[in-house]
Order: structure tokens, then C-alpha cells, then sequence
């Protein structure tokens, strides 16, 4: 399983994603989800992914060979972002298609993979898209300013509460963090390192705010203590019930 | 859709349940999900119920049938608590294929419903289990003392961090109704009124601490207000990340 989300806030767009993938309890790997493409002062591309792996690392890698060899449309050449979630659309959607011919065998075969989708393109502003398995995708607005993929409801409480577009971008990427906790206490496929990065709007470069935290790191480990000490006391906080009211 | 829960602890049994049902958006009802059936001194019983309101309503009703018709097996009767769930997975089953014939229509029918069953009967310990759309059932254990039916992951967190065999029944019950909030935060389709019950280990009688809480109940505005504050209170206190590290 997979974690993997993004925040649109005025300041920029954040990035968080979990590095575990597994097929079968036996079969657990560390690859990392967050996938970066620049253009020096020109556009910059963040992709994260859910889902098959094999699909998800062939698109990625089909966006670096369509690049590399300057093909009619890739992601240096695009006029819009959304057009560049198009593009990943399709290019998962022919990853998907590849394996699915009447002859191959393809018991409990599920080739799908899920994409965030966020950047910016030098004219443009920021944007964020989630890229679905079918090949069409979603934005942002500035109601709902963040996008999961994987596994997402574990540590969706937190960001409904947390987040809004004035968010600063320490706040979000810690915030991001604790969701990402959230989400690793209930589901034991979720997993370090966790990677978070945070890109400037209108910096066009690559200097961004990037942390990998392992399993041991000493910030991590505080971050995880902490947050379940004041979850406790928060909820220590809380009136009590009423007196009790015996029912009839 | 639907979220119920139920915590075994030391002290008896904790029942929580929101009580929206829809079948679309446009179709939204209020049903309570929480159904009791009492043998003063001998026996109690408490069913949650989530999926299929017809399969659920018909379940509970012929449970209550077999008692009044005194058939070979029902729950007055019962030897164990675990036969009981295996009566309900079966009674399921047979409403779940009722309609299910070749001849019907049943374009995107959905028959199947998830039953949480806890009690006690004289001379055995209080149990919990929760019984699967496919009739089969599991129970609690001491490291994972409490169960979900519906809309389970928005709350499951709290649970895991604040419930444990020796919490008191108020502060379940109160964790209870948090887990609830975060639920109806994160999915319309979950929502008021929120029954919660509390049944004392071999108290054997119907005297419950019972709640049932109105969007607009006083104790229910000020947990949830409170709740809002006391987390983001909590996210502030959290040490903030490091100095920014460059990627390279």
C-alpha cells in the first residue's frame, strides 16, 4: 500500500509520500514515490504515485524518454500543466493496456496506478491535479487544497481540520507528517522513509525544502512521541459525559 | 452509509452508532442502528448494524420472531454468545438471497449488511463480535478489543491510540463519540443522531447507560467545538521541522 499526498497552499505546494510498496506480506520493498522533473527557470514537475508499480515506474520513466528524445509532446514543451496530467493519463492508461490482451493470464491482475500531479510552468500559476487510474484527473480549488492517493482516510481528519489556503508551509509539511503518522499506525503497509518537500510558487527551480526521515530519525521519532502525548491530553481535555440517563 | 463501533473493555461493553441510511444522495433517512433484545436477569444482547437496511431490518426482525414463535434455536435459547452470531450470519445469508434468483433485476443490488453482536448470557463472560456479509464472524481480542462496521477508517486512530482493556466505560464511551465526529466530518452520509450505550459486565438487566445525542444537543456541540479546538492546540504544540535542508 501506498501514501501519498500534496497541499495547495498561497506559498506554494507541498509533498508527502510514504516509501513502502508490497505484493503479498512477503513481498515488501522501499521505493521512493516522489518523482522530480525540472527545467531550470522554466517549469517544474513533482509526481507522486499509488497503485501498480510496475505501471506507475514505466510511466515515469516514459516521461524522461519522451523528454530525452524530444518526442512531439513531453513535459519540457507543454503549454499547461493540465495538459501534462493529460499526458500522464494516457501514458498510464497505455502501461495499463499492455498486459491486457485476451491470452495473458491475469488472475487478480490489477494494473491500475493513481498520480498527483503538481508544478508549475513559467507564465502559470502553481497547479495541483490527481491523475486516476482511468486516465482523467481532478484539481484542486481553494475549498478542498489538498489531493491523496493510496491509502487516504486515516489521515484525512487531521488535514480537514488543519488546512487552509493561508497555511504556512512549515505548518502544512508538519501537518503532512502527522497525517502520514496517522495513517502508518492503522495500516501496517504505509511505512518509512517519508519523504516531504516543499516548493516555492514562482521559484521555477530546484531548490526546494526537501526532508527524508527514516525510521530512527531523531525529528521523526519526536514528531510521532509528541503528537500521540498531546492527542492524549486533548482528549483528556474534553468534557465528560453528562450523568448518566438510565434508559426507560 | 454508516458507521457503528463497539469496545469491549474491562468494566462491560461500549455501543456506538450514527443512525443516517441513504440509498443516493437524494434518499436520506434516519434509522437508529442499534437494536436491544433483553431476557431480564439471563440474558442481553445488542446488535449494530451497517449495509443494507432491508437485509438489516429483516434480520433483526426475525430474531424477534423466532423468540415469539419459540423456535428450535433463537436467541432466548442460546448456549453461547458465539452461536448467536453464527445464527445472525445465517439469517443474513438467507435475506441476502431471497432476492437473488435468476429472474430478478438487480442491476448494482447490494444485499449484503455487517452485524456487531455483543452481550452476555448467565455464567459466561460479556462478548463481541462482528459478523461478516458472508455469515462468518470474528471476535475481540485483548490487543484489539474494539470493532467497526461502515465508514471505519476516519476513525479508527483515535481508537487506536486511546482505547485500551482498563480504560473506564466514560472514557470509551466519550472516544466513542469523538471517533464518531471524525467520521461525519470526513463523510456526509454519516450523521445524527449518535446513540451510545454502555453495558455493565453481569449486570444482566436492561439498566444501560444510554445517550442519544441530536445535532443540537448541548454535550454534543461543545465535544465536537471542543474536540476542534483541543487538536488544533495539540497540532501547535508539535516542534516545528528543522532547518530546511536543500536538495542538493
Amino acid at each position: 500500500m501506498t501514501y501519498c499526498l500534496a497541499i495547495k497552499i498561497d506559498e506554494g505546494l507541498v509533498f508527502c509520500s510514504d516509501s513502502r510498496t508490497n505484493a503479498g506480506a512477503d513481498q515488501v520493498s522501499t521505493y521512493s514515490k516522489m518523482h522530480r522533473f525540472s527545467v531550470e527557470g522554466d517549469r517544474q514537475l513533482v509526481i507522486l504515485s499509488a497503485g501498480n508499480l510496475a505501471t506507475s515506474q514505466a510511466v515515469v520513466s516514459q516521461i524522461e524518454r519522451d523528454m530525452q528524445a524530444d518526442t512531439d509532446f513531453h513535459f519540457g514543451k507543454a503549454e499547461y500543466l493540465e495538459d501534462v496530467a493529460d499526458y500522464i493519463g494516457q501514458l498510464s492508461l497505455e502501461q495499463q493496456k499492455k498486459f491486457l490482451d485476451d491470452d495473458s493470464p491475469k488472475a487478480g491482475y490489477k494494473p491500475g496506478a493513481s498520480f498527483i500531479v503538481g508544478g508549475q510552468i513559467k507564465g502559470s500559476p502553481v497547479e495541483l491535479f490527481m491523475v486516476y487510474p482511468q486516465g482523467n484527473h481532478i484539481r484542486t480549488s481553494e475549498q478542498h487544497p489538498f489531493l491523496q492517493i493510496g491509502e487516504t482516510k486515516y489521515g484525512k481528519p487531521i488535514l480537514d481540520r488543519i488546512i487552509r489556503n493561508d497555511t504556512s508551509h512549515e505548518v502544512a509539511m508538519r501537518c503532512a507528517l502527522v497525517s502520514t503518522d496517522s495513517t502508518m499506525r492503522s495500516n501496517a503497509t504505509v511505512g518509512p522513509p517519508i519523504e516531504v518537500m516543499f516548493y516555492k510558487a514562482d521559484s521555477l527551480d530546484e531548490t526546494a525544502i526537501y526532508h527524508r526521515y527514516e525510521e530512527s530519525d531523531p525529528y521523526w521519532l519526536t514528531l510521532r512521541k509528541s503528537w500521540d502525548d498531546e492527542i492524549r491530553k486533548a482528549f483528556n481535555m474534553l468534557p465528560p459525559l453528562e450523568d448518566p440517563v438510565p434508559r426507560d
